[in-house]
């Protein structure tokens, strides 16, 4: 650097390494709100009694997701060197050429998309799952899981040394897949092992709906996810300094938000025609599958067809809500659905618009990452499973977890009844 | 641009496009978090038998929003060329000289600003309208009732080919009278054509207050919306990338969070004088009261000018309120005086630190944009009245739009009584 | 400026101007989010009856300090050409050489610190004080108190002419002193004069839990000021536009964020030791307890140094909040613990990173913030309970202050039960 800081060049070359690492620091700050976000919209979907113990849930998994990704995710992710002794004040050592941004704005944008893939998980196993049971799991969730396959696709190396999914066309440009889907496929494998919440299902064959405590503040988790993911794609872009990427930008933004108004539009109409009412709950769901639809691809869709998969993702989530109870798999705030079922709704409509990706390419990857997350998910809950148990007794259930986790009430001067 | 890309002042061009895209994407991110603030607002100063519905109109008027002005508002407002077809992937086609600023980033930051014209119109015709016949007419405000009066007025436009605003002295920095002015104005013809809510205004003349059933909420919106209004404000300089730009945003936002403080105290003494009390949503209604006052001009006034401003604006706010409900207008939360009322005073006071403006200027502006918006809105509602009506019925207004118009209630385990 | 606009040279020295303007704006208005932060989790962590006065004074006390700093506090702070009349339209005059970023940026940046500051006392004297009598102290305390040690420190100043603290070795990078622990040292002052409220110790020395109302809110409330704080120690850096700066403030976002995720699970972990349950309330002020701890410094840790200072801050306020209840000190939402005995740890662990710093001047720092803050806010308190009391009275307590100071219910259809 050191030649370039009394010239004009080396100033205009170190303020796009300024401007980049802001712009890094700025969507990271949008993603970390993301999980202010997961936290109201799934306190805002369970029942009173079970809202404190989601909160604990959101607010832990965030601050475990962070110390984990710092001790050995980033290093599984990107490489050896950045093992935790790897991290020192000035940024990240082993640098070999020179950065284009701060090193440590670059762990600060990916640490906060750890979060956000173990913050799916913790909705869908809402309502009957042993806190301390869930934290361990997201020890080895962020740990070691989700960077093993970040490791494989947004780190480039190949899968198990056997294929290389970005030689096969596979592309996930924000994480549809590599994110969401990931997410969503540990949190059916934590939802398989510990079963549906008591009196979701009834002994006929009905499904009984069980609503939500607070539906301003699932809104609110809504709204804050909108803005969140503005960083969420808009960094992924991962440079701004320049007219091509700054474009690049602006349209991601433009298409995030056009993908979001048309999962909300699409959901809503289906919703009216399948239910005869204005459903707020779809219509949120709807928000956040448009959202998750073009996570995978919203730099090279014109905004109309932007529009258009983020309403193939609305009324897809609506099925798949629908669908997921009927084989009761019961995932109280639709996680599994939104982020899972879209997700990879969101990896197929990538080669619709990007050249550089294949279908085939798209399936084997979504394949990978789901077997991957998956199967070892499963192995991990059933570990805990048989060390300490995954669900709460049927009586801690009924008086709901809150008493029994955390000892206190989210609204202890307010709800009148258990139910 | 091909020849700028390998020189040092290529460089820096491109920097500066990439300055100004980010701070515009920045800043639009920022009023697209005003939704949320809107939402919150509104849902805490209803009553929890109507919250879903405020909700779910919140979420469904900004999707849709997004996407009529895409597929027509933009292209009224400035040119035909971009029309559902002339959006693209990288960008907007059609610009005839180089952009300094990435075209998609203008759209974003343009399309957050008709959701939040139409954001003010929900909170008036809260608690009895129906939820279809809103949004309906949302379609019609955001795709060609405020583009029209935008075209007049950013857009540059003669209005009916008669006259233009611009050439007799009208200034509207960032939208006191083109956004909030507009916005009530629907809301204003919206109201009487639909009335006030049942037990409102009693047969003796008594005016009844109806509490909000969560002011948290509502005391979050308004802090949601005094921060998204440094993007509303603060973007609409332009550009921030040379030293004037950039004293003149950070003199709007500075003065943008005077006016709020200004607004705040003085709403609140005049409160404790006429009540006795200190008064939260006065409180709330002056910090929106102060940001509405300085919108139209928030880069010439001194921070001291600003604050006065404000105060102005807390003052007739509260004012306002208390004459609406003598002339038994019945706006559940304010949204007529706060963005009506002192849009107007904003408009009023913009010659009074702007040179380039003319208090005739402004009447004529003010004119014209209520005129325009009220009438055809009046007409619009008068229309969407004849197909399907505007208003629930008695009963279903008495149980509560949430169980009618989306058949969910918004808090089901706490509210305790009807009321 | 005159003769650069015209060269390349000229253009890169107004975008670096630029950056570093938009970087201070952004951040300003990070830290302007942490008041709504602050009312949130005041607001869940008190009773009902007692959340309309909570949300009120804390609109009021971030409208005061903007208005208060404006008047004098800045010009005490920075020097005496700010006063009311040195501000104006185009910036602040009297510089003597050419700013690196526009004056009004500073102004908002800094004012912002003040209403943190400012915010901190709210909490701790919630549920039993004088509504008018607060936001009287708040005038002093934004506009006088705080601006006094602000000039000593970050000003520059000597302390009464006798010793400057930077030339003992003191540093305070983002305020665990300056503004955290200064807050809490007014915030003690209150409380003693005030006393503990009713029913929280009992005759036998029993300490009787008073559960906040809604812990959603407290949750939502600490994920603002975890964001909020990245604009807070962020642009404490003070520039960005350079390798060297951007470096910084790139740690300074990585380590903030570490810290706040060791103080969750530190906390938690001995939470989970003394109390048997996931205590959701000292994960809250564990993270916060972080957040503070690292404040004083977050530029020279390493990401693993930031982490354990922040659990450091986590395990301290756990205790800190129990020996504040056995010395019947009555903090309902642990500010005293949080930002006071926290912020105090800050400033001692500055100097096992940062070699210009010593544990003497450290010392001598804490103690003249603590001291000058303490006293004098002792004496204002104490004249404010003389002219107009500072207590409610008995019944008005009992009944909750929303009824006598505000005249308005927060949930006027929620809450079953007074306790």
């Amino acid at each position: 650097m050191e030649e370039l800081l009394n010239t004009t060049a080396g100033d205009v070359t170190q303020l796009k390494y300024a401007l980049d690492t802001f712009y890094f620091l700025v969507c990271g700050a949008l993603v970390m709100w993301m999980a202010a976000g997961f936290a109201m919209l799934e306190a805002g979907l369970v029942r009173a009694k079970n809202t404190t113990e989601i909160l604990t849930k959101n607010v832990a998994l965030f601050a475990i997701a962070c110390i984990m990704y710092f001790v050995s995710g980033y290093a599984i992710m990107y490489g050896g060197e950045y093992f935790l002794s790897g991290i020192t004040g000035d940024g990240f050592t082993g640098a070999e050429e020179p950065a284009t941004y701060a090193p440590s704005a670059d762990f600060f944008f990916q640490v906060v998309f750890v979060a956000t893939a173990m913050s799916i998980v913790s909705g869908a196993v809402a309502e009957r799952m042993k806190l301390w049971a869930f934290l361990l799991f997201a020890v080895v969730m962020t740990g070691f899981i989700y960077p093993m396959e970040g490791a494989w696709t947004w780190g480039g190396n190949a899968v198990f040394g056997m294929y290389t999914l970005g030689d096969l066309g596979f592309s996930d440009f924000a994480g549809s897949g590599i994110v969401h889907m990931a997410g969503a496929s540990a949190a059916l494998a934590g939802v398989l092992v510990l079963g549906a919440r008591k009196g979701k299902y009834g002994k006929n064959g009905e499904i009984n709906a069980i609503p939500g405590a607070n539906l301003p503040m699932a809104t609110l988790g809504t709204f804050i996810l909108w803005l969140g993911w503005f960083g969420f794609n808009g960094g992924s872009v991962l440079a701004t300094s320049d007219v091509e990427n700054s474009n690049a930008v602006a349209v991601v933004f433009m298409n995030t938000n056009a993908a979001a108004a048309g999962g909300v539009v699409a959901a809503m109409i289906v919703a009216r025609i399948l239910f005869g009412k204005a459903d707020l709950t779809m219509a949120l769901n709807g928000a956040l599958a448009g959202l998750v639809a073009i996570t995978a691809e919203p730099s090279t869709p014109s905004a109309l067809q932007a529009t258009i998969f983020g309403a193939l993702g609305g009324v897809l989530v609506v099925f798949s809500i629908i669908t997921l109870d009927k084989l009761k798999i019961d995932d109280p705030v639709g996680a599994i659905s939104v982020h899972g079922v879209v997700g990879l709704l969101g990896l197929l409509l990538v080669p619709v618009t990007n050249d550089g990706s294949t279908f085939s390419g798209q399936i084997i990857g979504a394949l990978t990452i789901f077997l991957w997350v998956f199967v070892v998910s499963l192995i991990v809950w059933l570990i805990i499973k048989a060390i300490m148990g995954v669900r709460v007794s049927e009586e801690e259930e009924y008086e709901g977890v809150d008493l029994s986790e955390c000892g206190m009430e989210a609204y202890p001067e307010f709800a009148s009844s258990k139910n």
